[in-house]
């Protein structure tokens, strides 16, 4: 493979030998996840670039164009999709703090809507929700954030995901093997 | 619905009005297909933000973040993706001013490695081509791409497009309505 985050991806491999599993972001565990999928021809799943909204560039030399004011903009889609088993996978990885419940509010509306809309067309939308305080990751299903979305305090407490939904357990190779949990619940 | 990109697309539409076709992109033209379907509850397909490396950012007030100097990265996946009828599709859209001929240096090796991988795992693979000069538009699969990869020229005749591939015609509403064309190649 030739892909151009080439070099991205094996300083990412450096630091998995010098940090602990703390030490690693979900979204890193994730894509160095959808990497050994990709290898192995089991999915072909991808992060989605960052949104970015460009407002002045520059040209240091005749065929290099630099980026000079930007701004972040809100996405409207969910960070990550793609193809399982010929079936269209689509979700987004949020990671809390919290040690008794995870806020809705770190999932941004249109992201739902984005996730109900994959699940109506016959796709599989979810959540993977990382607790950093446990270092427990669980795969939340759409239909179980939907019970909660419209509830009082806006968020899944930590005891009902514990109670309900799989761990995705962290292992070496692949690190965070979430297609197997999500094979067991379909 | 409430996209963020909505005040986009008010934007659009107006040019819709004063440009003739030839004036709006073919980005556009896709973009506007594309929010028809998701209105109309056809299919779900999104383009994907530009990869773009963020080098410095400064912070001009408490919240706001501004980026001051960044990168266009090159894109290891397609530009398109999405769901439609439960089947996962993926494709990238070009232009060329060219009458004779599209030039596949046009597109990286890594997006026909990435759609090949596509097809391989059960998804729906292709280009849109759009000649500028005769305001055509082709549909091509990914399988009749393949054959022209590997060619001494490495490009893909005008003729050889329009005697095997269907046009794309452009309307008012929906403005390119590829998964009419798609739907009877399947």
């Amino acid at each position: 493979m030739n892909y151009p985050n080439k070099k991205q991806t094996s300083n990412t491999l450096q630091k998995i030998n010098t940090n602990s599993k703390r030490g690693m972001s979900l979204e890193e565990d994730i894509n160095l996840t959808n990497e050994y999928y990709l290898a192995h021809d089991i999915a072909v799943i991808h992060k989605k670039p960052t949104p970015i909204q460009v407002v002045d560039v520059s040209y240091p030399s005749r065929d290099k164009c630099m980026i000079t004011k930007a701004f972040y903009k809100i996405p409207s889609t969910t960070d990550y999709n793609g193809i399982y088993k010929g079936k269209y996978i689509d979700f987004e990885a949020k990671e809390t703090i919290s040690k008794t419940s995870f806020p809705l509010r770190n999932i941004h509306d249109h992201q739902i809507e984005h996730l109900k809309n994959i699940v109506k067309h016959g796709g599989i939308g979810f959540l993977i929700i990382s607790f950093k305080e446990y270092g427990e990751c669980f795969l939340v299903m759409l239909d179980f954030v939907l019970k909660y979305i419209e509830g009082p305090t806006k968020s899944i407490p930590y005891k009902d995901l514990k109670e309900n939904c799989p761990i995705i357990k962290y292992n070496y190779i692949p690190r965070l093997d979430y297609l197997s949990v999500l094979d067991g619940l379909l």
